[in-house]
């Protein structure tokens, strides 16, 4: 059967996660019923990554299997009629056909999130699910100070929900860089893959080292204590973005 | 009584406008409500520009008057926590104590708006209700070429909703730039004052433009007609954000 990669992007605010779920509607579902409406084909679609509910994507990517060969531009319009008319906040950014080797989620080689802060004092209005609302300044240069304590290979238990599923709390950060820009803040975290919850977990804990809470010394001992209890609170979903995946043979990649 | 200047931001899109009306929720109207439930007092709260429903102001500026003469920022917040109480998509940037004579609608000296279009293949999922959807590309620098010929003191019957209450068509249209950056399209208005629909009367007509089916020449010639007929079809509220209203004596007036 034919197989496609589609990038995919959605506002995270209505659905219970990427992932079907029995208690809500979710991203995987909302593109699964399109498929099924548009090719009567009951299909499973995989993506890259599984974001929890009110967690956004920019560049979510997703594989599936159909029975037909699809011009690629026509089946994301075709599946983008289908969303649309079923009220998603979902779109097709992108469609190709690809060998049956490539597979969203294990070919994998990096995943790049962003997470968002706004610091003002007034409560957001228009940026309220596209963004985490601290009312006072952060140092951002302090927050990235401390987020370069995190970046490498790491036991990452501390900035893992405790219902991971991964095998292994170790993975390698290759970035997690902050930056403002006015009075918005922006952490942008790269690597092959990351355990459930760790940007919003990181997230909450340089807020703290941007409020003078945590040094990035006490950062670093916060990572070296391997232990959830050591974590800041986690921080909002509202914030974060699922920005882009990268494969082998991608021109980013 | 005190009067007090309120710079307010609000998310369009669950609104029935910015004015108080029969028919629904108004920002108007959520912000006399947090007036009301903070203060007990029923307030008439002026707004500089009336938007319509789905359009946002990132800059909209109010005026009130009460009875007690609140500390600025005490009155920010505590407005602020009564629109969250409230579930309102509103938040009060600024309070400034102002002169009696300071009217939000009537000493505006310049008003600035901003009409985004994003130009992709696929339909919006994050930026639904903050852009216009256009599916194919447009050449923004043509946009820009017929934007100028709009640009001066004219007749704008032509841009002017037959709804329109103004006694003249005429305005003086000071800035009407066409930017683009990536898939983002940007057209930057101001002026004293707009005509009902004037913005979103300009960005279908340049609409037309960007995709080769009028020239800047027929452009002028449709502003020179008078006639709302020569008019593009009006581009959606979603787009438009009512960004700064300039007063004499502010730093940026």
């Amino acid at each position: 059967m034919p197989r496609f990669r589609m990038t995919v992007e959605y506002d995270g605010s209505p659905y219970v996660g990427w992932q079907r779920q029995t208690n809500g509607a979710s991203v995987q579902g909302a593109l699964e019923n399109a498929v099924l409406s548009l090719t009567g084909e009951t299909v499973s679609i995989r993506g890259a990554g599984r974001t929890d509910s009110g967690v956004h994507a920019k560049g979510q990517v997703t594989h599936v299997d159909l029975s037909r060969d699809w011009i690629p531009h026509k089946l994301r319009n075709a599946l983008n009629a289908h969303l649309a008319l079923a009220g998603e906040r979902v779109a097709v950014l992108d469609v190709q056909a690809v060998a049956e080797s490539f597979d969203a989620r294990f070919s994998a080689i990096r995943r790049h999130y962003l997470y968002r802060i706004i610091t003002r004092p007034a409560r957001l209005a228009l940026e309220a699910e596209r963004a985490w609302w601290v009312s006072k300044p952060l140092d951002h240069e302090v927050m990235h100070a401390a987020a370069q304590r995190l970046v490498g290979h790491h036991d990452f238990t501390t900035f893992r929900s405790v219902h991971c599923q991964a095998k292994s709390p170790m993975r390698t950060l290759d970035r997690l860089d902050v930056s403002r820009t006015g009075d918005l803040i922006e952490i942008r975290a790269t690597a092959q893959s990351f355990l459930h919850n760790q940007i919003r977990s990181f997230a909450g804990t340089l807020k703290l080292a941007g409020e003078g809470k945590m040094t990035p010394d006490e950062v670093q001992s916060a990572l070296e204590a391997r232990a959830r209890t050591a974590c800041g609170p986690v921080a909002p979903p509202q914030g974060l973005f699922f920005m882009r995946v990268d494969y082998p043979g991608d021109e980013q990649g």
